[in-house]
């Protein structure tokens, strides 16, 4: 018997991604095309379908040994009807994707949210492989997550489990307004737009800080700075590390999971971070809750989410 | 084809209670017994094994239905092996109640603690019937908790999953020691005891409020005062308040659940508490995360228990 093969699609708002996996989740073939968002969304569509016969037919697989297509896209779903209520970075809008591609396609097709596709990735075959039960946050313009439990997506009544950057964490005296509107979310302290806002109250107050040199600050000369000894820079990502960790205390007690895995940009940090999400984890959590318990770093880097994608068709 | 029936076991420090439920939940029998604690574990054991052919014998169902028995059982338990490593008010150690029942009544045994059972029955039998996810709270001496995704409830790594009293929630300006010995636990703040504290903390400051005419106070008291206007009790249920919504608005991105069921002795407090509560949650949640979203009370009392612990079988 030849073997079973599935498909992940990862549609982002520049290209979409496409990847063959294996049933362990190894990325076997990869194909990315544009999105060409700007044609609207028949076009879109249709590229996510081609894209998808594309790599099977420059592959040394068939069809026939596809066992379904599992679709990542950012954006507002119905994740049980596979329906896309609005995608705003795609500027689609009321679109059943799962109904046009298993009508396409002539397979099982389906469809989840980017961060919760991207920790399936990690959990299956990146960071957490073998793992049941993990948590992952991927820290970049915003804070995302993704909850896996017993291998599976955590999705939630509404599909808004694992929206990890809206944990309200930072306490009334000290929070700011976050995009969605709500005051003290995660990722007003911990992602990059936040490390950056920091920096630049920083300096616009007058903090003696290297930064002050700099001219359009990112997260990234944020965090070499605190690596270089700028007690300002320090202090910004302390605090960025500080509510990480103070949510993943809150989140060892609510699920347990046996690891916390750290994706995205400013996760590139490496140790100088982790080990400061560490200490403030270890302080605040009960021993029995972070007994054997892992903060590492995710390992799938932006494949994640194509892997993740293929993962749907085993794991949903 | 004769029903299928489920034994449900709560052993308790005082009391062992036992019930028969059918496929759909339904409590159809009691019993209970003494647990005999003093005498020690042999006998503890023997009992739980009693009261179950017991609640068989007097019933008009026989052994031939019975699918399964499950036991919910306060203490440190390795749940997949139904192992109990300590059950401080039983002071049995290091022993393995599942295979000891197994042996003993010749059916299939589950052991689970007794937060996450008493969950298990609400979400199956109780406020949460018909509800696929929901977190239950237990307002008592401690603040317990239980998660129920899909129906199931989640275990966590160690067993620690669903421990919402130990949530730090309590920002560190105001911050007390737990009885576990890390700082900010929900339970300093939303439990009987929590509440308590306030209250003869407040007497002892001299603060204005009817509670300093009360000998021994209890929970009840400080709410019934905040009930009667009493502004220092007041102020006292609403931060007990305060933080379970706080905690609520945290879960409410994490595990999006349909439903927040309250029980507990705390929990009679009503919606004079209730209404507190879903104020915080309100403000402190996104739209995506609260729309839909209920905070009810627990409707199976002391019940939960027996429940659940039958429900275990069909629910593991």
């Amino acid at each position: 018997m030849s073997e079973k093969i599935y498909v992940g699609v990862d549609v982002g708002g520049t290209a979409i991604k496409v990847g063959i996996c294996n049933q362990e989740g190894e990325l076997l073939q990869t194909y990315e095309g544009p999105t060409e968002t700007a044609k609207g969304t028949d076009v879109i569509l249709q590229n996510i379908a081609q894209y998808a016969k594309n790599i099977v037919e420059e592959s040394s697989y068939n069809w026939g040994q596809v066992e379904g297509v599992g679709v990542g896209i950012a954006g507002f779903l119905d994740i049980p009807r596979g329906y896309v209520k609005f995608a705003p970075n795609l500027k689609i809008r009321d679109v059943n994707l799962k109904d046009y591609l298993e009508d396409t396609l002539q397979v099982k097709v389906l469809v989840n949210n980017d961060a919760n596709v991207a920790a399936l990735g990690e959990a299956w075959a990146g960071a957490g492989k073998g793992v049941d039960n993990c948590v992952c946050y991927t820290l970049g313009t915003g804070v995302g997550g993704g909850i896996i439990i017993g291998g599976k997506i955590v999705e939630g009544f509404a599909g808004m489990a694992g929206e990890l950057g809206h944990i309200a964490i930072v306490p009334d005296l000290e929070a700011i307004q976050c995009g969605c509107g709500k005051m003290g979310c995660l990722e007003t302290v911990s992602s990059a737009t936040g490390i950056i806002r920091m920096a630049k109250d920083a300096v616009e107050r007058g903090d003696r800080t290297t930064l002050s040199l700099v001219e359009n600050i990112m997260a990234k000369d944020v965090i070499d700075a605190a690596k270089a000894g700028d007690e300002v820079a320090a202090r910004i990502v302390n605090r960025a590390a500080y509510y990480l960790g103070r949510s993943m205390a809150v989140l060892a007690v609510v699920l347990n999971p046996e690891s916390f895995i750290i994706g995205g940009g400013v996760s590139k940090a490496g140790d100088f971070l982790f080990d400061q999400i560490r200490e403030v984890f270890e302080k605040y959590t009960q021993n029995e809750a972070k007994d054997g318990v892992k903060i590492v770093a995710a390992t799938l880097g932006n494949n994640a989410g194509v892997v993740g994608a293929a993962g749907l068709i085993l794991r949903a």
